[in-house]
């Protein structure tokens, strides 16, 4: 196999990535400056060498502590429960979040052999039991999908047994978009969910 | 920065990888075992490396020559000339054609700045002399765009100094498609191209 060949094979393994896809990245990367090829190796050798889960939440980081869990002016009486660990980014820069997190690490899905086993929800009862009773409230944040609802629904029979208010991310109509294309379970929802103006 | 972050930067800098994309394909690589980024960091060291365009052609290749110019059994009367190196894939994967290729690393192109200089046209001119009639056809395989026919006339006027032939691939209905979805200017050129069955 010559080495671009081998690129395009390695290149093709990305998800969404497929054969006509990673031939013309393979092109592109061989056509522009030798630098942009070394500079992208040395990115995923940085990677594969720093990065590690955080012991604490299960995010990535390259420190012993991801940067939320080794900030002291984070609230940590609140837990935000996410399936992946790309999706604390996504409430980190909403802003408006001060507490911890907790990295699933997928969601329930028996037709792809995920059960509870396969998450992160040992190592969540085992935060509240170390933190003896100082959360006082998880958020669970998996996605309003049909297993992200099924897995925080059989979070919240998991944590019923602990002290703390479990809540869930509201549902409504996300900001900025027209009512005429939302659909109709998410208008019951914002319906059930109306709040005084 | 941390690695994620380099990662993904490094990763939008790739054509129609965009913010939300490079985000997706690093959180995979770093969710994925560690071999799987390294594999992929040392196929681009290795194009890095070891890739070079063909002194005879413009094709990539890791040896002294590509595999086509290195090939003794090849037809050297022929020269079929492509704007880009995957493109001599595209013609070889068909199996039909059994000469050497030439490489322009692109097509004339004013709006971008792309005139006949920033082609390797004077090398395929050079070629031309120093085999000293040996070449006795030039296949345009331009591709069938604007930009692809302007770089074909051009070349024709400038290969008409030579004592070859030029041609042009053939236009017409592609194998395999429906007549009821095939644009008016390709059935036209299909009806003036036609062949005696």
């Amino acid at each position: 196999m010559s080495p671009i060949e081998n690129l395009t094979r390695e290149l093709g393994k990305l998800p969404g990535v497929g054969a006509k896809t990673s031939l013309r990245l393979a092109y592109h990367l061989v056509k522009g400056p030798r630098d942009n090829l070394r500079r992208l190796a040395s990115a995923l050798e940085l990677v594969a060498d720093r990065v590690h889960p955080c012991p604490a939440c299960g995010n990535y980081c390259d420190a012993e502590l991801c940067p939320v869990c080794g900030d002291p002016s984070r609230d940590r009486e609140v837990i935000c429960v996410v399936e992946e660990a790309y999706e604390v980014g996504a409430i980190e820069r909403a802003g408006r979040y001060r507490g911890l997190f907790h990295v699933l690490g997928g969601r329930l899905s028996p037709l792809d052999g995920i059960g509870p086993d396969e998450l992160a929800i040992d190592a969540l009862v085992q935060r509240l039991d170390t933190a003896g009773g100082r959360v006082k409230e998880v958020i669970l944040a998996t996605n309003a999908s049909v297993e992200g609802e099924a897995t925080a629904v059989y979070l919240e029979g998991v944590l019923r047994a602990y002290p703390v208010r479990v809540t869930r991310l509201a549902r409504g109509i996300p900001v900025g978009s027209d009512l005429e294309y939302i659909d109709g379970t998410t208008i019951a929802e914002a319906l059930d969910g109306r709040r005084e103006m």
